[in-house]
């Protein structure tokens, strides 16, 4: 969709081409044409590339995954016990990312799965709980995303948490996530101590059925609306929620304030989540999840549904593979660090949250944040430049959200594994960083990649399935 | 304090010439430098501007109107009716710009004026009111500005309505706002039907009391922090004035949920409220006035202090020459209409909120705002161009707010008439537009000037003042 741009270093005016959409047509009838990218595609992925583009469902069945993926609805409908919804029982953990094991398992994910535990009663100290996993005895791993769930950071989703229920009502698809923390010591971060635990109590006995009570009386709220919004208002919806989880509250404040509750835990409650500018993150990302699966099992499509990591491995899932996952080791983040903590305290790469990169926001919309370079570092210019790289790699621009700055142009959405392959330019996101040690909390935020040779893997598999191929 | 620009018609990197501080010490020094301006200075100010250049007590008295504009603290610390707070019985009406009568009051002003005397009971139908205010039996109007007020449009306020009360604590100076009534049909824009009324007698006697006691109980809301943070969420504080109004909602909510009212009040209180992206213009507003009121009876300073408009008249006053109104006739806005008005049904430019552009916000911060030019029309690069040319004609960078997409530049703040006049730059406003008949309301929003001829006549003041004039 967009045509070839050569990248430049600054922010300033971006030399196009022009000849994408020829070369395209050309690679799409086996011919190999003599581009004028800057970089050759990724090594040894000519005849991958070559047999994907030929096949003759790509271009159709990308089309209908932009058309899935723009007009998707995203509403909130309820908040609810995760136990029975999800269908995890006490012992069973969700975490965030591909699947993977207690071993493998890095510091923050252990953490937040041992203070799970003790959440869940099955150990009175978290510290007992290594024990458990170790053995596997009563308890099950097993990925949010195969649950219709995504969880920031750790991402660890146990039966007595509660969940936000986000609706397509044209499907009756649903997704769902957790409640937000807040920052620092907090479970998704790795953190266990007895204020962790005790807050994530209140917000299962408090703040949930209060919101609960909100939102049914509210009726549905229109998620995407207030993301494309949020657009508008300096957030990029991965690590910029401030405008959005100011618009949520508005939505839901006048039924706070009638709710069957006593004045008092109304104000904590509203205290809580306004005091906490990231409270709409775990909804922009169920929002995202719904939207990115709707565009899944379409073969032909080369369009990324996830992208998603557990702190050990990034993985991607792509519409015309269907649940297969590519993984490679998650990266280490570049950016700032909080009080005296630097690069050698922090993890890789983890959370479900790459799912706003996935559907066109946080990394690949920070030209309509640019304060958030004060948060993961860089310059308002590499902010800028981010978010026009990512047009190169995509196959729409978002027509509901859309940036200012970049004269109302929508985002880049729908990542193309043959163009990242093509290109060598990796999707940009941004992310917080855990400290790799289980129990620290929040390190740090900034910018990372997912590893390079997951696309050639992914691409791989998109020739195995391709229609027409020779081989 | 910025060095010369020359001006761009893009919104891409400016040539900086750099003699700007070089040419104002040889101005300062009576000489005549060889500037590289593109445009001379206005006709006929050659020895006015050589006059107050050359005036010893400039440079330091800037300086000094600097200092205190940019340090003034600007807290909201209470609620309270307008009759008592601001000396006004019911009869007495304030209105926004410089002094007027009725006679030459415009359509807009006169229909607001009309409404508040229904308000204050002095008339059963509001268009009754026009006789008394032809006779001027019992009746007196008087700019807000005189009365440590403002008023956005056509600003009046009348003695049953309430008041924000915003306090420099370090001094314990004051000023005053009406609150917010939203867009459309409201008495600011001139409308004075019976939904206008009913409105204000239910701003009067349930959400200001409520507001009042939230502020009480809360303590001091800091609204220069507020309107730092905006400038981060795509506010500029004039016609954008959302994140600010879910901020200010964030800080009164728990206090406003513990009132000892009725649940229902408070849920439709905070409906009304959070339903109006505008309210915080009401508090913008004061929190500007307070700060640019540090900055008066500065001799020798030529720095504006206020902007404001009735309707009819453009009203500057400047730091060096006291009360006195250096006034024009208000221009008619560029911009776009609500519904099938256009530029035949729009009066020319009125109301307190330049106040805004006077303190370096508004049409001065529209780069923060890039959204805005959907609401004021024009395009992106536009309102990067406006923020960046204020530059030119102003004494500060601002320390606090900064515009994230200028590379996190203080916006442009205190306009120095000598710099106006040398560069032919006139301040740069937008504003909305109200129905030039009275009773019509808002019927659009845009972009708008002084008239150019107000900065002579106030360089012409501050020249007979001057301190070692030749005449």
């Amino acid at each position: 969709m967009s045509a070839r741009l050569l990248r430049t270093s600054s922010a300033g005016p971006t030399i196009t081409a022009g000849v994408g959409l020829f070369a395209d047509a050309l690679t799409a009838q086996g011919v190999s044409p003599h581009r004028v990218d800057w970089r050759p595609p990724m090594a040894g992925t000519e005849a991958d590339l070559a047999t994907v583009m030929a096949d003759p469902r790509r271009v159709a069945a990308n089309a209908e995954a932009v058309r899935r993926i723009t007009t998707t609805r995203a509403l909130l409908v309820d908040v609810v016990p995760a136990g029975p919804t999800l269908g995890i029982d006490p012992g069973d953990f969700l975490h965030a990312g591909p699947p993977i094991e207690w071993e493998r398992a890095s510091g923050p994910l252990r953490g937040a799965l041992m203070g799970a535990a003790a959440l869940e009663g099955l150990v009175d100290d978290p510290e007992a709980a290594a024990a458990l996993f170790e053995t596997g005895s009563g308890v099950t791993l097993d990925p949010c995303h195969h649950h219709d769930a995504v969880g920031p950071m750790a991402g660890v989703i146990s039966a007595s948490m509660w969940v936000f229920v986000v609706e397509d009502p044209e499907t009756g698809r649903r997704s769902y996530c957790t409640l937000n923390e807040g920052l620092g010591k907090v479970l998704r971060y790795g953190a266990y101590s007895p204020e962790v635990l005790t807050r994530l109590r209140w917000m299962s006995d408090v703040l949930a059925p209060l919101l609960q009570h909100a939102v049914r009386a509210h009726g549905p709220v229109d998620l995407k609306a207030i993301l494309a919004q949020m657009l508008q208002m300096g957030d990029e919806a991965h690590n910029r929620n401030r405008a959005g989880t100011l618009m949520l509250l508005r939505e839901l404040l006048p039924e706070l304030i009638n709710a069957p509750a006593p004045a008092a835990e109304v104000a904590e409650a509203v205290r809580f989540v306004s005091a906490n500018d990231h409270f709409f993150l775990n909804l922009a990302m169920p929002a995202c999840k719904l939207t990115m699966d709707a565009a899944r099992d379409l073969p032909g499509s080369t369009v990324v549904v996830a992208m998603a990591r557990n702190g050990t491995d990034f993985g991607i899932q792509v519409a015309g593979t269907g649940a297969e996952w590519f993984t490679g080791p998650a990266q280490l983040a570049d950016g700032l660090f909080l009080g005296d903590y630097g690069p050698d305290d922090a993890n890789p790469d983890i959370g479900d949250s790459a799912i706003t990169e996935t559907a066109g926001l946080g990394g690949f919309a920070m030209a309509a944040a640019p304060a958030i370079v004060r948060f993961v570092g860089g310059q308002v210019a590499d902010a800028l430049a981010h978010s026009r790289r990512m047009y190169e790699i995509t196959v729409a621009e978002h027509p509901m959200y859309s940036i200012p700055i970049l004269d109302f142009r929508g985002v880049a959405t729908g990542i193309d594994v043959t163009k990242v392959v093509r290109t060598q330019i990796l999707p940009q996101i941004n992310t917080g960083m855990a400290g790799r040690v289980a129990g620290v909390g929040q390190v740090g935020a900034g910018l990372v990649t997912p590893p390079a040779e997951i696309f050639p893997t992914a691409l791989a598999a998109l020739a195995r399935r391709a229609v027409g191929q020779s081989e």
